[in-house]
Parts: C-alpha cells; sequence; structure tokens
C-alpha cells in the first residue's frame, strides 16, 4: 500500500526550518507495510493545499498532511480542508474540555484566539491531540483518507504514535517492508561497490540494495517486500553470504548510531567513559548523554577550548605544548589520561585539532585532528584529515572518536 | 519568478536521512528573488523521476534537482535525465581530468566505478563540482531549465553557492524578496496575536506576517515583496510601529540564532564564558563554539554528569548536595561560581534538571530544571518546567541557559 505525505508551511519553502516531519511519518508507516511514494511541501495557500490535496489522491488513497493549524492568521489549513470536502466548521464541546484542561495552569493562554481551536470540520473525526491545543482530524470520502495533523514536530510525533497509527493498523491486512543495515566504516563508496558486486548482482529482484555515505560510515541498506516469515529468512541469507566479504569495515549489524553502539557496550560490560575535547567543544559529551539512562556510563567531560584549561583543569604539561602544540599526539594522550584520571572512568576519548575556518598552517592545515584513547593500560592515538566546513570536521572528529574507541573495546 | 525542487532518494521516502538540501535552495534563491513554488520528494525511481520533472515544469521554467549522481548502482538520475531530454552520455576529458586531481592522493578511489563519475549528458552543460565526483549539470529545452547536483549536502551548497546562484543572478532582472525577522521570549503565541492584531490587521497585502515558535521562542517573520528601495523602507516603517507593542518580549531584531547573538555581544565587550553542564550535558559548550572565532570569548566547560564530579572537579559542597540534591537552585549556583573560578572567565552559565524519561519525582518532575548565570558580583537563577522527551527537554533548557545570560548582559 502506498501513501504520500504533504507538509504546509511558508516557512520550509523559504528554507527557515527544516521538515523533519515527513521522515518521521514514514518510520511509522513503513514500520507498518505502507510506502511513502511522494512527499510534497507546499505554501500556507488555499489554492495549492487543495491542488496538493487532488493531486495526491489521484495517485493514492491515503493522505497525511502536517501543518497550518494554529491559532493564529497564516494558519489556514482548517477552513480549506472544510472547503475541500464541501462541510463547515462547529463547536466541539470535547475539544474545548481538552484545551481548556491542558491550560488548566496557564490562564493567559486561554484568550480568544485560543477558542478558534475548538472549532472543527463537522464532517472530521477529531481525534485527541494530547499534548496541544490544535485539532487531530481524519476524513474519510469516496474510499480516501486523509489525516490533517499539527506541524509542531512533538506533537505530530504523539499523533502518529497515539492515534494515526493504531487506526492504520486495524484496517491492513499489510505484506511487509523489512530494512537491514549495516554500518560499515573505512572504505570508500566506489571501493565497497566493487567489493560487492557479484553479490549485489545475484540479488533477486525483491530485494534492493542502498550506498548510504555520511560521516565518513556508510550504511549498506538491504530492503525487501514480501511476506515476512519467508522473507526475512531470504535476507538473512543474503546477508550472511555478504559478511565475509565486508568484515574488515563491518562496525555494526544494525542502523543504530554510533553513539548508541559505544552506549550499549559500556553498560553490558558495567565500564565507564568521560572525554577532554578541544576542537569537538562538547560534541562528544552530548552525543554520549543523549541516550536515556546514559548516567550508569557516561561520568562526564571537560571542554577544553582554551590552553591554560588543558594544563589547569586536565594536567597537560606546560612544555609539551610549548614546543609540539595543541594540536598534537602528545598534547591529546594527556588530555585523555588526564581526563580519565579527573573523573576516575575505565575509558577516555580526548581530540585536538583545526576546526576552521582560520587557525591552518602548512604543516597542521585546517581539519587535522588528533584523537586518542586512554584505557587502563594503554592510550592509543590517531590523526585524521578531515575536509568541510568547521561544522562537518567536528562532527566527523567527534563520529569518529566514538568510532576509536568501539573498535578498542570489541 | 518561481522555482521548485525536486529531492531525490529512497532514504528520504522511508525517513532514513532528513532532507537539508531543499531548505538550502530555497534560501540562496530567496536571497536572488526567486521563490519555491513547491518541493517534491521522490524514489530513485526513473519513472517517478520523469513524472516528477513534467508535472514540475507544467508550473515553472527553472526546477532544481539533487541526489541520485553517485557511482553505486541505486544512483539513476543521470541516465533517467538523459532519457527525459532525447540525449546520451558521452566521455568528459574535462570532469575526467576533475576527478583524477581530487582524489590524486587517494589513489584507492580512482577504481572503474568512479570512471563512470566522467561520462556526461551531451546535451548537457556541465559545471565543475569542486569537491566531489559526481557531476553538476545544466539541462536548457524550450525555455525551461533543470540544475541537477549531489545529493550530498555539503557537495550540493558549494554548488548552489559558486556556480549555479552566479548564473541565475546574471539572467535575472529581479525583484526583491525581503525578510525581516523579530525574536521573542517568553509570551504565548495565541497572546502575542492579540497583543498585535491591530497592527497585523493594518499590513497591506503585499506583507505578509508569520508566528515561527520553536523552544519558547517565536520568532516573527514579516516578508514584503517589491521594489528593494521603497519596500524595505516600508518595512521598517511598518517593525517601528511595532517594536513599542512587543518590546517586553524582544530578543534580537535579525533571524540569528541565539548562540550568535550572546558571541557577538561577548565579542564587542571583550568578555568571556564558561559553562558547567549537568542536564545539558555538552550542549551549551557546543552552541557556543559553532561559530568561527568563539576561542576569543569561549574559555572551556565542565559536563558534570555524575555527582562526584560536581563535588570533585567543579567544588560543590557535598552538603548541598546530600540535603537539597542536584537539582536545586544550591547546586546550580555553586556549579556557576565554580565553573566560574576554574576557568577565570566573566559569566559562567550551569543547569541541573530532569531531562527524563527517568528520574523525576513528585516534587521534581521531569522537565524541571535550574539555571544560573554567575557574573562577577553576582548569580542570577531561575528554575524553569519543560515538556517533552529527553531530546527536547535538553534543547529547550540550552536555549533558555543562552537566553537568561544574554538578558544578564544587556
Amino acid at each position: 500500500m502506498n501513501a504520500e505525505i504533504i507538509v504546509i508551511g511558508d516557512e520550509l519553502l523559504i528554507g527557515q526550518v527544516a521538515d523533519t516531519n515527513s521522515g518521521m511519518i514514514a518510520r511509522y508507516l513503513n514500520s507498518i507495510g505502507i510506502s511513502i511514494l511522494r512527499t510534497t511541501a507546499i505554501h500556507d495557500d488555499a489554492q495549492q493545499i487543495k491542488l496538493a490535496l487532488a493531486e495526491s489522491f489521484s495517485r493514492v488513497s491515503l493522505v497525511l498532511m502536517t501543518g497550518g493549524l494554529g491559532p493564529t492568521k497564516d494558519d489556514i489549513t482548517k477552513t480549506t480542508l472544510c472547503d475541500f470536502f464541501h462541510t463547515r466548521l462547529v463547536k466541539s464541546a470535547e475539544v474545548e474540555r481538552h484545551v481548556r484542561s491542558l491550560y488548566r495552569n496557564r490562564p493567559d493562554v486561554l484568550n480568544r484566539l485560543t477558542e478558534t481551536q475548538w472549532l472543527v470540520p463537522e464532517a472530521s473525526t477529531v481525534l485527541e491531540n494530547r499534548v496541544g491545543s490544535a485539532p487531530l482530524m481524519m476524513f474519510e470520502s469516496n474510499n480516501h483518507t486523509l489525516f490533517s495533523m499539527p506541524g509542531v514536530p512533538y506533537e505530530a510525533q504523539i499523533a502518529m504514535e497515539e492515534q494515526i497509527l493504531p487506526i492504520l493498523k486495524k484496517r491492513l491486512q499489510h505484506e511487509a517492508i523489512i530494512h537491514e543495515t549495516m554500518v560499515l566504516y573505512g572504505i570508500p563508496e566506489s571501493s565497497l561497490a566493487i567489493l560487492i558486486e557479484d553479490w549485489e548482482a545475484a540479488l533477486p529482484p525483491h530485494l534492493h540494495l542502498a550506498y548510504l555515505p555520511k560521516d565518513r560510515m556508510i550504511r549498506l541498506r538491504l530492503t525487501g517486500h514480501g511476506n515476512s516469515d519467508t522473507l526475512l529468512k531470504e535476507m538473512q541469507q543474503q546477508i550472511d553470504r555478504l559478511r565475509p566479504l565486508i568484515k574488515p569495515y563491518l562496525i555494526a549489524e544494525e542502523d543504530k548510531p554510533i553513539e548508541v553502539l559505544v552506549g550499549e557496550r559500556l553498560k553490558a560490560h558495567k565500564q565507564t567513559v568521560s572525554s577532554a575535547e578541544s576542537c569537538t567543544g562538547g560534541r562528544i559529551a552530548a552525543l554520549l548523554n543523549k541516550q536515556p539512562g546514559s548516567s550508569t556510563f557516561y561520568m562526564g567531560s571537560v571542554v577544553a577550548y582554551d590552553n591554560s584549561i588543558k594544563q589547569n583543569v586536565l594536567g597537560v604539561r606546560g612544555d609539551t605544548l610549548s614546543s609540539v602544540g595543541a594540536v598534537s599526539e602528545e598534547t591529546v594522550s594527556q588530555m585523555a589520561q588526564g581526563v580519565r584520571h579527573l573523573m576516575q572512568t575505565d575509558y577516555a576519548v580526548a581530540t585536538s585539532g583545526i576546526a576552521g575556518p582560520g587557525g591552518g598552517t602548512a604543516d597542521k592545515p585546517v581539519g587535522t585532528v588528533w584523537i586518542a584513547v586512554a584505557a587502563h593500560e594503554h592510550t592509543l592515538t590517531r590523526c585524521f584529515h578531515f575536509m568541510g566546513d568547521r561544522e562537518r570536521i567536528t562532527r566527523q572528529a567527534a563520529v569518529a572518536a566514538l568510532i576509536l574507541l568501539l573498535k578498542e573495546m570489541l
């Protein structure tokens, strides 16, 4: 079964806000066997909304829409949908009760504009928006189904999970779509494609392979359509054939971010980690504590941006900094050992590099990053040369540090 | 003038990767007066690519496309465009020279698949892709123009900035689109709309107002179309009328992220800052050092996730932690003062809170966050109650900490 997504909002089309809703919706729908044929982003414009909706319904029978449901003048989705489905706005006592209860501690929000939130299209089924005041609506007409949900990503996610997905699940006698992802590191995309080309050429037509390179990692995704039991077995057989070919580069056999792989390993072994960061500036820390329950394995970090902090807090020797500089194997080793000692952890990672755009030299151009992993008995160091802008270099460095840590643990 | 964007890639429609290219392209085109009518995301499927392209060209004469240009089998955009524009692939000596030079230090990448990168459509104009091996192509036919660029965000951005924008600029006798954004904090969206409704109702039809709430801030964006000199003056007059109404909530009159506003203020006054973070876990540090040149005002941070680090590194008193706990006014004050002293900075910000999903109590539910700003003579503290999941709570806390710091400095 196919569906389409329409995301509404001027802010998306002028590039002020990035659309994350369509990806979130796609992941939920995929999980119950519904594929997205197309995603369309349009302006808060009645004509455009009606046009896009009619076009989508000419291709598919299920459409999911986000945005344009706020209380302010620029939000016109609700009235436009009334027009499209030939219905009118009526007051909903249920939505009114819900909105009043939602804002019971914030009387300043219960004003005349908020009151428009409990006007809903008569021909729609209104579902509960547990975390917001905008109505969540389902329209059904001529075998076409439309869900209209708020554009605020958090509200849209709760709407999908708690309301829309259960309704769709009930309706479907679904076939499965299964994605299997292998995460690789240390091989260019084209070399990987050559390495596995015989295997890839022999794949049956209902299995599809995709290469997704990012931050020097490649996610290799195998997608299959079919009956879930036989399909799963078949995909596992294919992966068993693939595994020996890619073994030296294989980081993980599941589509999990590197910080989750690191966290799971530390938890399983009841070990702890800390970080000392110069050029990555807190990004390794933020990645490590992103997961719930990270306090069991993550103790803390020192972001030592200035050299005085490297010396006074982490104990890097002054003569090291003056002789070989901050971006050096010696400094990054001492940073890792220093924070490991300070925070009493099993492992510590450290980074020192030149993120740019300024600060590069002939010897140490922008993109040069030293990374160290300190463990009980030894410290591993490595120098990287990353390409790209400041943001990209620091992101690649943070990922590389976690990959080094994971390899050290394995 | 209107344009459309088509982004190609299965990974977008299964929600594995978020599309950031369309926003980036929109911002560049807006800056020279071109509006985006619609953005469409489709699969790596020849039929879908040709269909979407024909539909876009039925509405506009300029289309920009990203994705599907890699060397692997799943990338079919180049051959599909040959089919659409009735042309064939030929070898380009120029692209070959460029790709060979790009990989001169990485002979492992120069394999047989990379060689397909210098096959380009005969009827296209090939522009230089300075940072990658995929060709950057311009097709012109029947007054329709298509640019096809790589899907890798960094390569697409360089392509827009260095190649595509200069070509479009030359062609246009453009009218301007001007966006003016005011950043507000501390007022709900609907209350703001009521506060300024007379002003909003009196706006002329060629000026359009939008409300963009995020992380408890609201960006109020006024957009105008017209002749750039008179339009700019007119918009300034409107904003002069608006300003007194929203003064108590106004954080900035430009669409800059809060960390940039903080950084600019610190630089201008030659002052420095550090942070001590518990629940925000390095996010404040990462925001502060995101900008080039942040080493002039940002010294460093301690991410004190575990209580032992709060005590041993930041000097929070043991009896404070045992009597009132880590999430308290006293602890967060001592954290801010501790890191300010340790790093010898003019200001320090600190956070301690419960990001969830676990760890909440009746007294201190998930979302409770204490924030402190320490300055030379005093320490400001405030308690917040944020809603949402772990990611959202930490993001809102990091933003709130920077807003408190900015207010303290102003």
